[in-house]
Formats: C-alpha cells, sequence, structure tokens
C-alpha cells in the first residue's frame, strides 16, 4: 500500500524501513517541516518523495503520524478532515489519552488508530532509523472498539509486520502504564545527569571515570526536550503521582544510610532485585 | 607469575580470564567460601585449583582481593600479615578510603596497591565473568605512593593487560567521584525499581511493557545486596550528599510540573542533554 510518514525522524524512519522491507509498504511519502530530515530520508531511500501534506494524504492507503504528541493532538483532527473512508490514520505517540480525546467526536474517528511501539532511543532523526527496532517490543493499541474493522486491520498488519507483541488497551490504562514503565525513568535519568553535573564540575572526570552503570542509567538523559516536555506535559497528573512515589523511595534510602539501619537498607535492595525476575 | 584470587566471582573471575589470556597469570589458585563458585571456576578454567588461604597466598606473586568492600576491609591486615616482601596484593573494591585506612599503619602497607576498576554488571558469580569485560574502562589507583614502586609495577601490568586506561587518585577524591558517578547510579535504579513494583502490582503488565529505556535504567536494580549495602556503608557521607542533590533535582521536575511551567521543564532537560558531550 501507498504510505505518507508525517514526522520522518526515528520512528517515523524506522517503521518506513521495516515496512519496506516486508513489502507492505509500495510506495512512500514523507512530510516533515524540517528540510534536513526529508533531505537524509531521501539519502537513505527511506520514503521515495517529498510531498505536502494535501498531496500526500490525498493518494494515500496510509497516514502514519509519527511528530511529538502536542504536534499530534494539534494535527491530527485536520488529517481526519482530508481523508476518505478508504483511509487509515495511525499514530506512534507515547501518550494516548489526549490524543483519543481530541478526536472523539470527530466524524471521521473510526478512520483512526491509537497506536504506542515501547520502542525508542535517546538519538532523533532519519540517521537513527533503525528497520528492526520494534523486533519484540510491545505494540499497544488503544480504544479499538472506537476504530472501523477494516482500519484496525491495516494497523495490525503493520504492527505485526513490525514483528511486536500486540497489546489492547483503554487510552486512560496505557497512560498509568506507561507513566511508571517509561515516562518516570526518563526523569529519573535527567535528574541524574543534572545531579552528576551538578556536584562534579569536571567534566572530564566524569568522562573517564563513567562506568558502564553510568552510562546505562544515563543514556535517556539525551533525549530530547522537544519530544519529551510534550509527554510529560500530557501525562502531567499520572508522572507527578509516580515521580511523588519515586521520591519517596528515594528518601527510604537516604532515612536508612542516615540512621544507619542497614538492615533496612539491605530490605530496600532485596525488594528492588524482585525485578530480575519479572525483566530477564 | 602466579597469582590467588581470593573471592572467584563477576570481577576476580574476569580478571583472571584476561589475566591467563594476556600470558601474566600461569597459575591460578582459586580462594571463596562459596563452593558452588569454586566449582564453577575449576569448570570454566577460570581457577587452576581450589585453595585455602594460607595455600594460596604461600606461593603466589600476586594476591588479589576480589570481594566485597567490609570483607577486604577485614580480611586485607591478615593477607598482609601472611607475605613476604616480594609479594604484592591488590584488591578490586569499589571504595578506597576506608580499605586503604584500615591499612594505614601495616608494616606491609608498601606491598599492597588500592585498586578499582571501573566496571560491573547487575550479574555475581564465575560464570557471568568476561575476559574482555574491562577494555577501555578506568583503571583506579590509589594513593599510589603509599606503595612500593615493585608492587606498582606489577599492578600497573596488571591493569594494562586489562586494557583499561589507569588512573590516578588519592583514595578520598575517588569515593567522592564514584558516588557521583557510579553509586548513585545504582540508588535510582533500585528506587526505581522500587517505585515500579510499588505502583504496578501487575508483574505481567511490566514485563509486557518493558521498553528498552525502562530495562536500561532499571538494570542496575538487579546487583546484589551483599556487595552494594557495604559500598554505600562505607561510603555513606558522599552518597548521601549526592543522594540530597538527586532529590533536589526531582523535586524540580516536580515543581515544574506542578506549576506547568514548561518553559522550566525545557530547561531542566536542556541542560540535563549536556551528558550528550560529555558520554558518548
Amino acid at each position: 500500500m501507498k504510505i505518507s510518514i508525517i514526522g520522518v525522524g526515528l520512528i517515523g524512519g524506522s517503521m518506513a524501513l521495516k515496512l519496506r522491507q516486508k513489502n507492505i509498504a509500495s510506495f512512500i511519502y514523507g512530510i516533515d517541516h524540517n528540510k534536513q530530515h526529508i533531505s537524509d530520508a531521501l539519502d537513505l531511500k527511506i520514503i521515495d518523495v517529498e510531498a505536502n501534506l494535501e498531496q500526500g494524504i490525498k493518494d494515500s492507503d496510509l497516514i502514519i503520524l509519527a511528530i511529538p504528541v502536542d504536534a499530534t493532538r494539534k494535527l491530527l483532527p485536520s488529517v481526519l478532515d482530508l481523508i476518505s473512508d478508504h483511509q487509515t490514520v495511525m499514530d506512534a505517540g507515547s501518550t494516548k489519552a489526549g490524543i483519543v480525546g481530541a478526536v472523539k467526536d470527530h466524524p471521521k474517528r473510526s478512520r483512526f488508530v491509537a497506536f504506542h511501539p515501547m520502542w525508542g532511543t535517546e538519538n532523533n532523526g532519519p540517521k537513527s532509523a533503525i528497520a528492526d527496532s520494534f523486533a519484540g517490543k510491545a505494540g499497544v493499541i488503544c480504544n479499538k472498539e472506537e476504530s472501523a474493522d477494516d482500519a484496525l486491520e491495516t494497523v495490525e498488519k503493520v504492527v505485526n509486520a513490525l514483528d511486536m507483541h500486540m497489546i489492547y488497551m483503554n487510552a486512560e490504562d496505557h497512560d498509568i502504564h506507561t507513566a511508571y514503565i517509561s515516562h518516570i525513568s526518563h526523569i529519573t535519568s535527567y535528574a541524574l545527569a543534572n545531579t552528576v553535573l551538578e556536584k562534579e564540575r569536571e567534566e572530564e572526570t566524569i568522562f573517564q571515570l563513567a562506568s558502564s552503570g553510568f552510562s546505562s542509567t544515563v543514556r535517556l538523559a539525551k533525549s530530547h526536550p522537544e519530544m519529551w516536555v510534550p509527554i510529560f506535559k500530557q501525562n502531567k497528573e499520572n508522572v507527578l503521582d509516580v515521580l511523588n512515589e519515586h521520591i519517596s523511595q528515594l528518601r527510604k534510602f537516604k532515612s536508612a544510610l542516615e540512621k544507619e539501619n542497614y538492615e533496612y537498607l539491605e530490605e530496600l535492595i532485596t525488594n528492588a532485585n524482585r525485578i530480575r525476575g519479572i525483566l530477564r
């Protein structure tokens, strides 16, 4: 089928590569304000041609929005305005309630499928795109009952082609779970980077001493604000809830150390070790 | 040379593998209370024979302590009691001030070289040992002026054989820097695991939704308390200092969200992004 990718960055680019590899995409329009991204995406054969929104949408069976969640929320109604009943629209945003809320009463709501692939890196742009990146990860489809059967089938075909395991969830639950499992990780990583940058004034020392453990916990702190501020904004209540819990968990470690209560410290660590049984 | 490894776990085992590969070790004695580790280390040809402390030390040119830092602090004086002036002792502990303090006035102090390889994983035991694990990482030698020249040369030869880049530092500075760069990462990761386990009661959901980002920030939470409680204990003041800073950095994110001050949130993230220029 013919596909329009709105936002040919890390996610849009990776999807394009895989969908072409799997012969799902026969032709790909690239739509992006960022001319460098368009040019890179053309060089890397991620897209076939650049298009503007109207041109691309007009000739596409599937339109994929892979832009920051605030931009998706804003643009999605206009995209739905432009399509016919034979076309399908999907997004790839990390928050879902705001996005499905924005088109709740749109006459073309049923042509839209709300999607979130549980994969990303700290990098952006089509040069960071990797065809096999989604394999084995969760592909979450939200509020599927609000989508038309054939639109849902199209998106399920895409998710299968990305080699993801499909999960269905309502948008509110999705946003609660991702606050715990994804969004808080980014905040702790940003705050950890800021802590180290604040305390360790000699950047050379950070560079020289950085162990694999530090690099792994601080990796997400390289993620860009253009993507993450809108996510935190749209998922504010859930993120605050889990952030409060996280601060209180850190205070337990602080208290155990201050009181030299090493049995309690061991208990806290042993409890954390339970994650070993869940994430292999 | 002949080497005794006291503690044939992840670190001791990895050192043994590499030192044998590089023909630095001609014979390796393994000393460990854990009989399973001894048996695994024999199977994996990490050690040549099991020995008790007296046997191993008697016949070794180099004795490597690769056990938790509290055990090192306790055992090191007895090891020094047993050696002659031709033998060298090194450790591999993640804290240094307490360990060098414990042998400060020992008559054989100069035969000891305080060492910390900036590498580790969340796993333990000889089965997790990897010969090439240390390559490119920092190998920190502390208070080198307290070691005899020939003892220092022996350890430098070992550090070079591990393909590490050597850094010299005094023990107090080492403990400050590692609190920032390594120890706090473990606390944030433990606290993150506890947060998620507290909030997300459905373990199946964590497993299904876990993204690469979450897995990477929470990886260190699998690390064992036997190793980490003693590290936090010995580096209590520095760890508390950086933990306080970390909690106050998290509060800034909390405040930005609560006040819906998204310019400030962006500023915090942009500042954290500076880590990109330091850690590639």
